[in-house]
């Protein structure tokens, strides 16, 4: 039977006409470096949102489902787009500034952009790509740049400030479908091309309200919310949405990211809330060891995208009084996956098991642990399984671009639509996850898995290693058997691979010690200085690793 | 376009799967009025609800969308009835036990209810209704009574704790769709039959998400909520389910609501949370003036139900250091409709005038005044109009009954569709809302409105006047003119029409003075000792006042 309840739909432009209105005097600050920093309230960023839908349609021609890309800092006129694009049934697509010249290239022709809002500041990494840009129409430069590296492209170029001017400072926002594509933002995977997600205006006014839940953020309009986290990364993890919802102030850092500006703001504006990856806080500390400033307004940092040392998070408390509170999620996630508050009652010393995992899930992310056997894992902090994940912010497929389908790789989707997070870990009974391996990483041998994460710990604690890899490679009655990798330190050249096992026997269960070993000069790395098991798997399978079978 | 987001619905069945598996341990402690109170953790409270949803379907034959009515105090086994049905996909009837005899068996015969689970304390209430009950088929007992008073009804007869015995401790939840029915409440209205609303599983879970964020209770598993506001009173304004989402503790007062009883549980049992209508909480104050008790456990109290007298709010901080937060609305609104946090940055005393509101709307409750000219009215916190209100868990009509449409009488629903409240107020330009008038006792004048609240302040201010009550009387000219209907004081007959009309000109505008005045021995009262104006223009419109004319 049918409620009597009505069918309103979870919209964008219900969030910007709340945050506008009812918060109309929370403000957006955006740091310049110099100076009085840009202070612009919600409720003024609203009246220009939308004469910046205004422009987007009457100007520049803009109607339902067209993307529009945005290559920006964190700023004001970013969370312009941020409301604008989805409210008036366009998709805002964010641009990882950081990402290789041709990845860029190949998402904004996938999700074929039609116009692409950039900073001035940012003009000489957008030029060289322009002619590649088969899409994008129109480019709207915003603030302060030299548009003469534009010279002579194909697209039409328009200054932010002058589109806006003389445009009405309200429109009449449409009742879309809140399942409707809001925005885009596309993976970069290690392996493949990058992929797309398209989060729907219900999955972020849900997400909006889980962040301002207490198991989240849980801020108030007496917090000021820094997200350094860049908002072309999941939606600077919901905050610019999440902030609108209560009237959260901001600071918006813009370019300014690194340790001495932020810092510097942070101690100028007294925000109490900032979110962060864990090497944007560790250069902060470094940062005020060398010149002391006063952080002590923030109450609450949330550190995700990696697993952050326990020891940083020590520092931040005891030497700055900073409560740090790990996360974590990814972009298919919308990202907000768990958040490491610890159970109540506990001691500080029994809160920290809880607070280096990766944190609990809410009611609406729902887990289930796949384990190697084919049953789910139970949660009893012990058995391993690759986390799968279900909820109304979790994607069910990728863009399949302009014509396509939605893509469902098996690898990233379970038969019943689950998705497979990739990660191997452990809940707790009480909701706690820990990762401990990326599934590919993973040795499926007989049914069971062995962590190579685990291996290696084992390995590098002997006093003769200066780097283990370990691999998984095929085999005959097992499946898949690990194959341990070495480089030994100089002058240990004379550590035989017998003595390596019997170490590790002692260590770990017998079935788990490799039979296979190798010696190698040094471990591949990724650019960011990762053990790159792509290639070390790829030099077996090519016989260019000396192996020997003990 | 779609976006790629998964399809999952909003259940109650995901609240329970949440709350009494991530959450297991967090507790519902139930008063019993000597000796330890009842324990019992949020996860054997599951288990104990798939138990009594197993029993509903296979013993007692419950399907889809069966009405289950209770006529149940607060405590664990109304928790488990209120997961329990909606999660199988049957509706969930809370029965106000405090209503007169006639419209509980209108209610139940109306909602067609199957099965009425009652508290072995209620029997005596349910016991003489159960012969004028046509569709109620079984009758579940819980906890002790005397169930003597049913030999020879009609209906089954079964014992709660038997018929849960054996069964398995696990449901193989539906999955339903989210704008089915979860849960219906009937509001009982100075006029006409009691109308019911049907909640959502939709609805419900995202109310449930608005009481955990930060604007409204905000609490997190290391609080205890109190909820003295009955589960039969729209959902206990959604505690029961909100508090399975996050953890929270339950503190449940069972049938002893009296202000003894109440101190005793908040000392021993240290809640840091109550929610209550106003005349509880004055209760206590007196109660604890008279017996002091410590309640310092209280960090936060909300008062709704009616408006709450800012002495009492003082009391409460100033006495006993607890923080007390009105809260406004409805049956019809599940019921959060605002919260009266002040907004940030003002100082204790500039606090008050936000504080003594009705309070903040939401994101997802959106409002709009309903002018007296046809427009609506701007928010300055002048401008009155008749609040309608729209959003996710606001009613769209009342429930048709077994075999007819839902209702939507004109008076309380908008030809698009916003639920008219009924109530006239203004709205500050940061979302406060205060109400002044009921929309019926508003005078219709000219195309403006007169506020009769505000003419009988006035009347009532003049010394010679005991009682003063106003109402609209048709008039040819300016459609609805005042009518004073004046009570004076003993000794005070001499008082004359011109001297009150010269004093309500000195204080309030020329056009709102009334033309036509009566004197009348007393001001009809409801049973609840409120003005009856419906009696004072009955006896108007069949000529028995005896007024003149200035």
């Amino acid at each position: 039977m049918l409620s009597t309840m009505q069918d309103v739909p979870l919209l964008v432009s219900r969030i910007l006409r709340h945050g506008s209105t009812v918060h109309a005097e929370s403000t957006i600050t955006t740091w310049t470096g110099e100076g009085e920093p840009h202070r612009q309230s919600f409720g003024e960023t609203g009246e220009r949102a939308a004469r910046f839908a205004h422009a987007l349609r009457d100007e520049l021609g803009i109607v339902r489902d067209d993307r529009i890309g945005t290559l920006m800092w964190n700023n004001a006129e970013h969370v312009e787009a941020y409301f604008a694009v989805p409210s008036m049934g366009a998709i805002l697509h964010t641009l990882n500034l950081r990402l290789p010249t041709d990845q860029l290239v190949f998402i904004i022709n996938h999700a074929a952009d039609r116009v692409i809002v950039v900073n001035g500041s940012l003009l000489q990494l957008l030029a060289p790509l322009l002619p590649s840009l088969d899409s994008v129409e129109h480019i709207i430069v915003v603030g302060p740049g030299d548009t003469s590296v534009l010279e002579g492209c194909r697209q039409s170029v328009h200054d932010y400030e002058q589109l806006l001017e003389g445009r009405p400072s309200t429109y009449d926002w449409p009742e879309l479908d809140e399942r409707d594509a809001a925005a885009m933002c596309y993976t970069s995977g290690t392996t493949g091309d990058p992929k797309g997600v398209l989060f729907s205006h219900r999955s972020m006014y849900l997400h909006s309200m889980q962040v301002n839940m207490t198991q989240s953020m849980g801020l108030t309009d007496a917090d000021t919310a820094l997200p350094v986290v860049p908002m072309f990364h999941v939606n600077a993890w919901g905050l610019p949405h999440a902030t609108f919802m209560t009237g959260v102030n901001m600071l918006m850092p813009d370019r300014f990211l690194q340790p001495g500006p932020i810092a510097e703001m942070i101690e100028s504006e007294r925000p109490t809330y900032a979110a962060a990856v864990p090497t944007i806080w560790q250069g902060l500390l470094s940062e005020l060891a060398e010149k002391p400033r006063d952080i002590s307004s923030l109450k609450l940092v949330t550190i995700g995208g990696s697993a952050c040392p326990p020891a940083m998070m020590r520092a931040f408390e005891e030497d700055h009084g900073v409560r740090v509170c790990h996360a974590w999620g990814m972009t298919e996630t919308s990202p907000l996956g768990t958040f490491a508050h610890p159970p109540a009652g506990l001691s500080a010393e029994d809160e920290w098991p809880y607070r280096i995992s990766q944190g609990r899930f809410p009611a609406s992310v729902e887990p289930r642990l796949a384990a190697p056997d084919g049953t789910f894992a139970p949660w009893d902090g012990k058995s391993p399984g690759e986390l799968e994940v279900r909820g109304p912010w979790i994607t069910s497929a990728y863009y399949g671009g302009a014509t396509g389908e939605p893509l469902r790789p098996e690898d990233k989707f379970s038969p019943d639509g689950w998705l497979r997070t990739g990660d191997v870990g452990v809940i707790t009974p009480n909701g706690y996850l820990t990762l401990t391996d990326r599934a590919k990483d993973v040795i499926k041998s007989g049914g069971e898995w062995i962590s190579s994460v685990e291996l290696e710990n084992a390995l590098m604690a002997h006093e003769a290693v200066a780097e283990a890899a370990v691999v998984a490679v095929p085999d005959e009655k097992w499946g898949e058997r690990p194959l341990a990798t070495v480089v030994l330190k100089e002058g240990a050249e004379n550590v035989g691979y017998e003595e390596l096992r019997a170490f590790l026997a002692e260590r770990i269960a017998r079935w788990q010690v490799p039979e296979r070993w190798a010696l190698i000069p040094a471990v591949p790395k990724t650019s960011v200085g990762k053990f790159d098991k792509k290639v070390l798997r790829g030099q077996f399978a090519a016989g260019e690793l000396d192996v020997t079978r003990l």
